[in-house]
């Protein structure tokens, strides 16, 4: 597939969220995107460049913090000066895509699709196709996001509930719903019945569109969002007052109540890289010790698991089962695969502990 | 008990032994001896001292290696010059324990105790009892041993092998014969008869003794000793020509096969600090998770064992039992308890890979 297969579409890249599961690999001060997690030479912001090059050309535009600006930059060092656009602070999905959306708008950029950062998807053909086939619906007015195939009953993703296929395109279908975050026994019941998919946050969609279905909900919200893209000396003034929202509860829920939202079924080998279990599962194989970066640091002795060895210190592993070990220059990391979730709640107690600069 | 108490008794520390299963703590540069394993504010050496100074006072000599001479120095400051042997290379205990003999011989000490400086005695008064009873023994010519009460069937340690009481000393035993390192079953049957001890090397001794029980093996051995403390300007010459051979091996086993040998049966618990399992053990409780040195750096969340937070980073550690989690500035360890004795096969292997540099 062409840059010229897909004329008018823009890629929108929200590069935000301090992946604090993958800590002390990822920080607030240097967040999961610009991190190489899979050994392949490029960070995950540039894995997303890449696969995204192929089919939007250098219509990309990047929306992160302020701070990760230059990060940003450095990483994507092609990309034109107003292709990054810098929220002066986090105000969560909704404010980051919908400036994205009233940029574009007043480019003339007929669709654009938002995709995270810190994706991986191992089968970027696949990838594309789904895409295309969600911005032929996006031009038909249709509020489209990808639905990942999902392959296994997981409990830490939002699930899209399709419907019938939409007439005229038939990789795409109604979505039902979205439904939040199941327990692992409901996850099951929805793998059961086919009809559900894991929703990814990949929107498609007219910057129009989108901008007129927040205005349903908060006539403000878009009419600010719509003043910046007009006159960026006012993002100053009017960031700060934004909405704190995500976009799936600002638009994407009461889109798919008004029967407003379409999916297009993807199958791509997507992850999201969202713990170290996860992790460990994308760069390895059970029952073997896996190494992100400079292997030649690590000695092991009957392990298995998941080492980083982060700090160029030699790292000794003897005798420990689906252990984690993260290393960097300032903090260690220690568990097992199985509590991988709980990283968190090591980032939350050294906040409340005053060392939030290790965060 | 006071220093007039023994008099003509001086204290022999031999120190020496890399202590490789502690690594990374321990390292050839810098061995066990030197580190504070207890996070008592005192170095296993400078607590060697400390206890054996209320019974020697300043009749004190340690030997060690060349390359520990200016620590040695640096941490027992008080010591006056010639109270330092130095090694000019390693020639195991028999050598490092002989040279102190004869050195003493030549200064007309009357009795000495040999006491390694990496072990832990956690009650002091009740060793300076078993010592003073094996002073007494060794005036009348015995070769005499502390025989450490055993706590468990250790199949670490050799034991000794008690027999009758010593005539005219109540504390006394003679010794029937020394035993190598057991298998667990076996050394559950010795605990059983009451009969044996461990063997913490600790040998108390008139000088002239040890050395002529030398000479009754090893005639050239005794001799070239006797040559160096006569002239030390010979130890360059000598040295590297003395058997590598243990006390134990050289005299101590022999003279017991000749009757020659007591022992003084102590309770005052002792610790070799052998390995990250005992060292656990000695310094907490099971099912908790203990820390020596810096526990301000120290994060965790249901996890037991030990960190040793030594380069000054953040530890974090999550959801590990019996956990060994060591973190120097250079080399990091992570092991369990049980695999504890195994960490000499790391620091093996990273010889075999030309990082003796870590070792």
């Amino acid at each position: 597939m062409s840059v010229d297969d897909l004329p008018g579409f823009w890629a929108v890249v929200p590069a935000g969220g301090a992946g604090t599961r993958l800590w002390p690999l990822s920080r607030s001060g240097s967040p999961k995107f610009l991190h190489d997690l899979t050994g392949s030479g490029r960070t995950l912001l540039e894995q997303t460049h890449d696969r995204l090059a192929p089919i939007a050309g250098d219509r990309f535009l990047v929306v992160t913090g302020e701070a990760h600006r230059d990060a940003v930059r450095s990483q994507l060092v092609d990309l034109p000066e107003d292709a990054v656009l810098a929220e002066p602070s986090a105000r969560d999905s909704m404010a980051a895509i919908g400036l994205a959306a009233a940029v574009l708008e007043a480019r003339g950029a007929e669709v654009m699709g938002s995709f995270a950062a810190d994706h991986v998807i191992r089968e970027p053909e696949a990838f594309h196709r789904a895409v295309a086939a969600a911005v032929d619906a996006a031009r038909d007015g249709w509020l489209v996001t990808i639905g990942i195939d999902p392959t296994f009953p997981s409990s830490a993703f939002g699930y899209i509930h399709q419907g019938e296929q939409l007439p005229g395109h038939p990789l795409v279908r109604r979505v039902v719903e979205f439904v939040e975050k199941p327990s692992v026994p409901v996850a099951e019941e929805y793998l059961a019945t086919g009809r559900y998919r894991w929703n990814a946050g990949m929107f498609v969609v007219r910057p129009t569109v989108l901008l007129d279905l927040l205005a349903e909900q908060d006539a403000d919200f878009a009419a600010a969002l719509r003043r910046i893209a007009a006159d960026p000396g006012l993002l100053p003034e009017l960031w700060p007052d934004l909405p704190r929202i995500a976009i799936d509860h600002a638009i994407a829920e009461p889109a798919a109540a008004a029967g407003r939202v379409a999916t297009v079924p993807g199958s791509f080998g997507w992850d999201d890289v969202g713990d170290f279990d996860s992790l460990a599962t994308l760069l390895g194989q059970e029952e073997s010790l896996v190494v992100l970066g400079g292997a030649e640091h690590v000695h092991h002795d009957g392990a298995s698991g998941l080492v980083v060895p982060g700090s160029g210190r030699t790292v000794a592993v003897i005798g420990l089962d689906d252990v984690v070990v993260v290393d960097t220059p300032d903090a260690l990391l220690v568990t097992t695969r199985a509590r991988a979730q709980d990283v968190k709640r090591i980032v939350a107690a050294l906040k409340d502990a005053g060392r939030a600069d290790l965060t």
